[in-house]
């Protein structure tokens, strides 16, 4: 297949590549490369003619809710700890009825496939039908996620808590055998939610089933000041929050592929390990500022190496586009910049689209940009529905559609190679 | 006239007032009441039946720049000087040629037109024609809006600089002289771009006008701090940036109704002489952010008696949309409180809504709430199409309706009692 169109994405974190009317070529789902001629041994392959539309990477969400989508915007004038208590918990006890998780995941879904998101990891709740269901309909889309039946067994609700870390253990891993059997492009993760709360011995139970299937891990990670004090008085022992992950194995490192989403307040030696460790880090940046939760500093992360995705986090975001978060990521740099460190230049849009696409891909596979040897993943964007007198270079237009399409104006989106949505 | 529907209006600062299947009244352009029954003496009125929808009032935008409107989304990479010098007048500049502004008008009174906004303080550019053609536009709309030929006779490209004080006070005069007489909902307002561009003469030749024919003020104070350093320079003998506006009469007080946008940075005597005078702060956050200026310290102003309304600040901010500057102004005085100041509580969501149509609307005349002897400006909306799970309260409703129109949904809007815009 060759797609023809205008072509954008990021070869570095600060370098954009683009070709007006460039061919992108992908023989079995591999991209052969992107040329401004069609080379003579592809003269076959079927054209895709998108002349004068734009072609960019799929974006990669690295962190959401899948049960918060149905709240999302509410409770938006509170702090984490209250608002997980007031509206989090209470919407996600309501999955224990599959009928409820059936009408509330296709709103999630349907606007997951529709959007310009390719790939995401997603927490799901802790209940094994509602999250296999969730599954499955992710499956039916073409996307390529990780999905995670989230474990916690203390310090919530009594409807939210596993009823022993053996009991979570055996649910967990039937859950995981069962998504293991039936799906191919959604994959089961290792989801405890956060230490405060899970036990030390559903941390060890979970690294078990980690181990045994060979999965990646997702959690949260120092989002805000009073749960990382919460965290010191429940593993006063551990050095950091971080480490009272990496102490049972859940923290990247070795074979562990791990996302940690926030990091608001990493820093020394906590950030040392996030980097020792491979760490992913998912940066939401729309969620910290609406849970009043702080800024992170993701021009250090970068700097020291630390590799950095996108987040929506739904509901703590409001949002489930990614081009949202990418300008919501250069915003909260630019406030960064002024109010906390005059030494930490504001992230150019450039680099956050690098952030959601090549970075954040990378955590999947070979996905994010367009050279030789990637998986296609890719949006095809009709930028003409934003109005303006001036002729637009590339570059322009891709900051025209990250402020304002809002997940709209996509005609076609292609999955590992696959067309998963298309607007016609 | 009766408007039937889910009523939501902002009675003060803090209290939200809704009605569930209310009937707001209204005769002659000036709104009865919110009744939960029709009153006996209003049955012989027309009903207008919008059962189930949500019925707010018009939002206020207090300072925003049609000429930018063409460039929005670009070059916000830079700082506020930086991005004057090399995107905002050299677009401007292009408003000297009549087909341009046509062209480039047409979009924004579109965007104004069927957005959210039904009354707004607009800059237009120092070109008379070109300005004249905006105001009717905008005089077709049926908004209600103030309009300025901005003057400006120093410090910026010579394309853009008027080429003495007495010729700007010549076609200045020529301007309001032909807009009095041709329009009626659209209003010349004395606009002095900002202290850097405009000499001593110029302004007191604006202030000259200003008293002459009883017009408003609108301009630019204290946005970023190497801004208020170059006031500094240029008027080292004023207290401080504010004062230098009010040694030539053009700062409130008396009979001069002003707005200022931005007061990002003002404090101690320039905010006492802000309420001293009785200016209006146009808080433009998306602004204050993409441009690295700052937070404003919203909450103090409003402890402190000042009126605050809201402004989109094209181009400096993204969107026209005051919904966003509503969840903006919340987002930002959330990082306000985290970052900067501990003692002041960030704005409420309701809070900030009040800043967008009741105190911003008090700057036009009675507007702005739903109450006996107020105009009626209104917005029907169709919140169904942000789908949810759960039953909402009008509040809540209210509150996914800031996060997520961006402007769309809007089925009728009704500007002093008249319907300007229908998605119909």
């Amino acid at each position: 297949m060759i797609i023809k169109g205008d072509i954008c994405y990021s070869k570095t974190q600060k370098e954009l590549k683009t070709v007006k009317g460039g061919y992108l070529v992908c023989e079995d789902a591999i991209i052969q490369g992107v040329f401004t001629k069609i080379p003579e041994k592809y003269r076959s392959f079927p054209l895709k003619d998108y002349s004068g539309k734009l072609i960019i990477p799929g974006l990669i969400d690295l962190h959401t809710h899948a049960p918060q989508y149905a709240f999302r915007g509410l409770g938006m004038d509170m702090q984490l700890l209250d608002w997980l208590d007031t509206y989090t918990f209470p919407e996600e006890s309501k999955y224990l009825h599959i009928d409820y998780a059936d009408k509330a995941y296709a709103l999630f879904v349907k606007a997951l496939k529709s959007g310009a998101t390719t790939r995401a990891l997603i927490f799901a709740t802790l209940h094994t039908p509602a999250t296999l269901l969730l599954m499955e309909k992710l499956e039916q889309t073409g996307l390529i996620t990780m999905v995670g039946k989230v474990a916690m067994d203390r310090n919530c609700p009594d409807i939210l808590r596993q009823e022993s870390a053996e009991a979570a253990y055996i649910s967990t891993k039937a859950w995981i055998e069962s998504s293991l059997k039936r799906f191919k492009s959604t994959k089961p993760i290792i989801t405890p939610r956060f230490i405060p709360t899970c036990s030390d011995e559903l941390m060890q139970k979970l690294k078990h089933l980690q181990e045994r299937y060979s999965l990646a891990v997702q959690s949260h990670l120092s989002e805000s000041q009073s749960e990382i004090e919460w965290v010191k008085k429940l593993s006063p022992s551990t050095k950091t929050y971080a480490h009272a992950y990496e102490q049972f194995g859940l923290l990247g490192g070795g074979k562990v592929k791990t996302v940690m989403a926030h990091c608001v307040w990493s820093e020394g030696e906590e950030e040392q390990l996030i980097f020792d460790n491979n760490v992913y880090i998912a940066h939401c940046p729309a969620s910290n500022t609406h849970l009043s939760s702080g800024i992170a500093p993701i021009r250090r992360f970068l700097e020291k190496g630390i590799k950095v995705g996108l987040g929506s986090d739904i509901a703590g975001g409001p949002h489930l586009s990614i081009f949202r978060a990418i300008s919501s990521a250069v915003e909260a740099s630019k406030m960064y910049w002024r109010l906390i460190d005059r030494d930490s230049p504001p992230l150019t849009l450039n680099e956050a689209f690098y952030l959601a696409t090549a970075c954040g891909g990378s955590f999947f596979s070979k996905v994010g940009k367009f050279e030789r040897g990637y998986e296609l993943d890719a949006l095809i964007i009709d930028d003409s529905k934003i109005p303006t007198t001036n002729p637009l270079e590339i570059e322009e237009r891709l900051a025209r559609i990250i402020y304002y399409s809002d997940d709209n104006h996509i005609l076609q989106k292609y999955v590992n190679g696959k067309e998963v949505f298309s607007s016609e």
